[in-house]
């Protein structure tokens, strides 16, 4: 199967305000270039959250992060305050919870949407109605990684893809089991798409061609299914807090 | 500015062995297709140890990644034994150090590239001169993330190419500078990359076109400075490495 992809950020998405009809002022935007079967639409969350109006005054941000906070972490000092790195409530695991200052109107800041996958699903439904095809649509944002530098775009929502390309079953070039077994492919495309839409210049969506082998008929699991926590999460707290914690415990336990 | 990528695996590389013309048989490769002033090549880690001879009899992989490791990070007992989360010579934190097992030989395993970003500029120049023209070279390899179901692939090697792009002095919408400053773009090449390349089909060439604007006269400064370690990372140590050794030291500590 040769796969060539096409991947492009649509110009004229305007400024979206809370309420706005985002399924339409996209298909406005998609027109020129229409979406054909097995495109899959590449959007910033910030656009959805602000569809959806999830703006809180920015003087609440460091509550707004502690709201969006299940587990804290690890945090740590800096000239500018103290950062937080938490696990927010949609089981992804950011500095600030997610809360983000950038691309948003003065004196607001952005919360992720309340539920990207279900966001997808619907962005996904009136595309799909509005071009008559079936695509499927992710939904991103930007995330620090450990012992990585720069931060990168991944998939917070997902509608109407493999998210997890699961490999087992499938045999090297020398007919052995592959053994990393899934690949991430609702993050990559998450990547790829940041590379045409950039930060800086008010294109928050790209539309990623050629493929269509992951694409479904369904709208699949969602990208929820890439959070990995609990007992596979081997970076649970950041070393110095965990580290903390069995000094504190230790004392606890001596008689 | 507004791009347009293109991505896709040309077919045909036949299987790489020790002492190999790498560049020659890229150049082959690529012929039907030539590369053109701005492309960048993004190749698999694999390729590249075994033209350079990194090849090891598999009896010797627990000592392989025992002589690749630097530091231990985390280590988790399953099923089929232990696997090792640890930083290599490379600076890279990987499951195995990266020393892997599919797509090599029977009886063999693969270690990564000695110098991946020298690797890089080597290609680079090679292809430039083949075809005349400026290209970015990107190395690849699949790496588990933190957090995160699956599998992605990053640069461990680069030449040519800018790797973190640097958004400072840029602006958001509304004017005001960005805070997330670097993107790790070559990580994000080598997912987009990996969109097409796939694990299975034995194509571990992609060529992204579109991405001028990132491909620099000169080598640049490799994917070596996409290393993020030391005082920067909350994640030197597994939680339950860094909470056991916590407990070790204030059990030392106590009179």
């Amino acid at each position: 199967m040769s796969t060539r992809l096409e991947v492009w950020a649509p110009d004229g998405l305007p400024e979206i305000a809370p309420g706005d009809d985002l399924v339409g002022l996209l298909a406005g935007v998609l027109r020129d270039d229409p979406l054909v079967d097995g495109d899959v639409l590449v959007l910033t969350s910030k656009v959805v959250s602000k569809a959806e109006g999830r703006v809180v005054p920015a003087d609440d941000r460091e509550q707004a992060i502690t709201d969006e906070t299940v587990r804290v972490v690890a945090t740590r000092e800096h000239a500018g305050g103290i950062t937080r790195i938490v696990e927010n409530r949609l089981g992804l695991v950011m500095a600030a919870a997610g809360v983000d200052a950038s691309n948003t109107p003065e004196g607001t800041v952005l919360l992720l949407p309340v539920d990207p996958d279900a966001s997808a699903r619907r962005i996904r439904a009136g595309l799909s109605d509005a071009f008559g095809v079936r695509i499927g649509v992710v939904i991103t944002d930007t995330a620090g990684r450990p012992w990585r530098q720069g931060v990168a775009d991944i998939a917070i929502g997902a509608a109407g893809l493999v998210v997890l390309d699961d490999l087992r079953g499938q045999v090297d070039s020398f007919g052995r089991p592959l053994v990393m077994t899934q690949a991430a492919v609702a993050d990559e495309i998450a990547s790829a798409g940041e590379l045409v839409k950039g930060k800086a210049e008010g294109r928050p969506l790209a539309v990623v061609r050629g493929l269509g082998h992951l694409v479904t008929d369904d709208d699949g699991p969602g990208a929820r299914v890439l959070v990995r926590l609990g007992a596979d999460d081997m970076f649970q707290q950041g070393s110095a807090e965990a580290y903390s914690q069995g000094w504190k415990d230790a004392l606890r336990e001596q008689p």
